[in-house]
């Protein structure tokens, strides 16, 4: 089945394509950076975006947004991560957060309309924020985040094993259960 | 002559009248809170914002969105500064900030839109971010941004000092002169 993809970023595409392998899902691809709306909610974000990608392309797609949650800041930067990340950097970012407590969670939200409904699928992975950048192989904040129980980022561990740990791998299986069901 | 301003912000209303006094411009209120687009750029936000306000209202309309931009943060969180403020408060914003650059603009932008026209008008105001909040007369940010040449915050200055010097002030009489031509 195919299933188009409304968005500009390409690691996310080759990322959903590896969960989805052997799902039978074939991703096509429609690069366009859609405004998103302002809030700290993924899902709220996702949903907003689907209504008007599907509305762009008349045709089933989805849209996905991820962002990560500070214990020490209640829930900032949330769905904002993005813009934080390419103004302050993975630099700043490690620099502010409290030595305290560095607790964090990344959360993704896939949003798949097909004219007639929309449905929402999330994930969400524990970690933390690392006391600086580590790792090459990833993007955005892939070298700041640790998932719990790992002492390694997302960028040091590798695209394979983020993509068995990822809040992005736990939405898209969500999604693939739900198309292949 | 009447405007209708979509903001469900209480005390934006309010400075807006104080500034527009005596201009012959009545600002009636569509108390609405409308989606806003994630960007850093106030211009964005207000110019984005207009064009919705409009389709909802089909009135003559006025939108505005406000930021602070600092130095040490390229620019973070401008036009995201609303949801920076409510999840880590002025507190944490000061304790945040780099203590060798507390280097900070505030700007605001007014959209209007007639549905034949949409003019932005914006103001910029320089100055920095204080060590901690301080004042009690003001809302948001007012607590913690200094402006340039003055020692005091915004909400130690009071509103009608604040409204001599705010980039809303700056904003809002670009709009008076505009509207009374």
């Amino acid at each position: 089945m195919d299933i188009v993809f409304v968005t500009s970023n390409k690691n996310k595409v080759r990322e959903a394509r590896m969960i989805l392998n052997g799902s039978g899902i074939r991703l096509k691809v429609v690069p366009e950076e859609l405004d998103e709306m302002q809030s700290l909610d993924v899902k709220a974000v996702a949903a907003d975006k689907a209504r008007r990608a599907y509305d762009m392309t008349k045709m089933r797609i989805i849209v996905e947004d991820t962002g990560f949650f500070l214990e020490c800041w209640n829930g900032f930067p949330g769905a904002l991560a993005k813009h934080m990340q390419t103004t302050i950097g993975n630099k700043g970012i490690v620099a502010l957060v409290s030595k305290n407590n560095r607790n964090a969670y990344s959360e993704t939200a896939v949003a798949y309309c097909d004219g007639h409904t929309t449905k929402l699928f999330s994930g969400r992975v524990a970690g933390s924020i690392s006391e600086e950048a580590r790792g090459t192989e990833g993007f955005g904040w892939d070298f700041i985040f640790i998932p719990k129980g790992e002492s390694r980022t997302f960028a040091e561990l590798g695209m394979a094993e983020k993509n068995r740990l990822s809040a992005r791998a736990v939405a898209f299986r969500k999604l693939r259960d739900y198309l292949t069901r």
